[in-house]
Order: C-alpha cells, then structure tokens, then sequence
C-alpha cells in the first residue's frame, strides 16, 4: 500500500498534464516528452518537445514550456515547479538553473539521464516519480526511432 | 604591435559576424548580444537575443542562432565553432554541451561571466578574443536597461 502525502498527490496531477503533453507530440508525431510549469499551485506553462514539428534543435519540453510561459520575473522562477516526463538534459537543466527553478520533478530516468548530480550541486531539488506511464512512452518510442532519439540528445 | 595566428583572424572575422547580429539586436531594441555557428570555416547559422523582440526568455543569442542552424546531425555539431559576443550563461552552455559543440569563441567574461569552469570540464575549449567592441556594446545596454538584462540572466 501507498500512502501519498498531499504534495506527493499533487505532484502526480501535474506530473499527469506533462504526460498529456508527451502525447499530444506523439500525436503530432513528435518525440512524446512534455513538460508544466507551476506556480503557486497553478500551471502556468506547458509545452512538448517540438523537434520534429518546428524543426528546431532547442525545442525539448521543458525550453517550449518555459517558452509558453513567457517572460516571467526573477522572483516568480524562484517559487515555480517544474515538471517533466523524462530526466532533462544538459540543455534544459542550464535553462531550469539560470532562472533558478528551486525544484524538478520527474516522470523518469530510465530511459534518460541528464546531469542531475550538477542540478544538486547548484541546490536545485529533483523528485523521480518513477512512472511506468512515462518509462513506456518513452521507451517505445526510442524503439520504434532510434536515430530521432538519439539526434535528440546530440549523439 | 599584434601579430595575429591565421586561426585568431578567422576568429576575429566571425566574431565580428556575432557583433553585426548584436548591433541588429540593438537596433529591434533588443539586448545586444549576438552568436554565429561555423562549421568548416563557413556560417551555418546566425542569431541574436530576442527576449525583448519575441517575448522569450529562452531566446538567448547562442538559443536563436543554434535554432536557426536548425537540425544539424552529431557529427556535424562535434566539427563546429560556435562565437558569442559575451560569454554564455547556464543555458546556453547547457545547450553547447548537450551538442557536444567543442569550441567558443567569446568577445568577452567582463559584464558577465557563464559556467566557464564547467564547460572546461566537460572538454570545450573557450576562447576569449577580450573585444573592446563587444564589452562597450554590452556595458552600455546595462548601463541604460538595467532592469532587462537582470531579467535576461534570472536575476
């Protein structure tokens, strides 16, 4: 049996939104990794890796999601959540440090691991969800397109 | 008297290809700092920071110019020069990392200064040409707009 604190609760709810996010990229036959930002208990950001669909290298979900969500101040960064899918990458977690995003939460890492041990170091907290939902998504699809993924991750 | 490599002409050429895209910047009234990507001596993509312009806050110059490269393959990133005309921040590093891009060329560190020691970490070289161009440009924009360019860099 598990017994959800009320945060762990609400961290599966957003966590859920970015997998609605994943899918609407596959949908779009895109790579399925989504991503919300939250703020004060509300989404204010959301956004899907768009690779494929604007053909753009710096398009992962969490850079779309900051993206959406628009110039925000130094102050408001500092309370936001962020939520991914998948592990963010090198990329993403530059992005997440320079606002100082205080806190990650992940779907998984499974598939994926971006340099979560320097996100630490610059004091950032991360929480892995372990999601099977996340874990299969992503690891059919990486099946399925091997040279996408891996273009994906510049290797 | 400076005598010059061939190697630091060609740098000081494309640099000032990166200074062009920061003064196009100032121009849209944007913030001045400009990037070109080179691969096999030619410019493959070119961009400056478009905060201001687009609404973005991952639209870093380094962000625009690697997105307006647009899809390039690993191998293709691995043989690439990427110029900035001020040192990247967390982001843009994170982004010249994921690609495994090895070398930057910088105007300049002194009106900010990215995660230099990481990048050496992570075996890419930097370069700082110490452009008194690039510093006068950048020093004059904060010293006038303050408030933006802390916005730029999450503070």
């Amino acid at each position: 049996m598990v017994f959800l604190t009320k945060n762990n609760s609400a961290h599966k709810i957003f966590l859920k939104e970015a997998i609605i996010e994943a899918k609407k990229g596959l949908r779009e036959k895109g790579i399925p990794i989504g991503s919300v930002l939250v703020l004060n208990g509300k989404i204010i950001g959301r956004g899907h890796n768009k690779r494929i669909q604007k053909k753009s290298p710096i398009l992962h979900a969490e850079m779309d999601c900051l993206n959406n969500a628009g110039r925000l101040k130094a102050s408001d960064y500092k309370k936001c959540v962020i939520y991914s899918t998948l592990s963010p990458c090198e990329m993403c977690t530059g992005a997440i440090i320079l606002y100082k995003i205080p806190t990650i939460i992940i779907g998984e890492n499974k598939n994926f691991k971006g340099p979560e041990e320097y996100s630490k170091k610059k004091e950032i907290k991360i929480i892995n969800l372990h999601s099977k939902e996340c874990e299969e998504l992503m690891s059919g699809f990486i099946k399925k397109n091997p040279t996408l993924w891996f273009e994906d991750i510049g290797e």
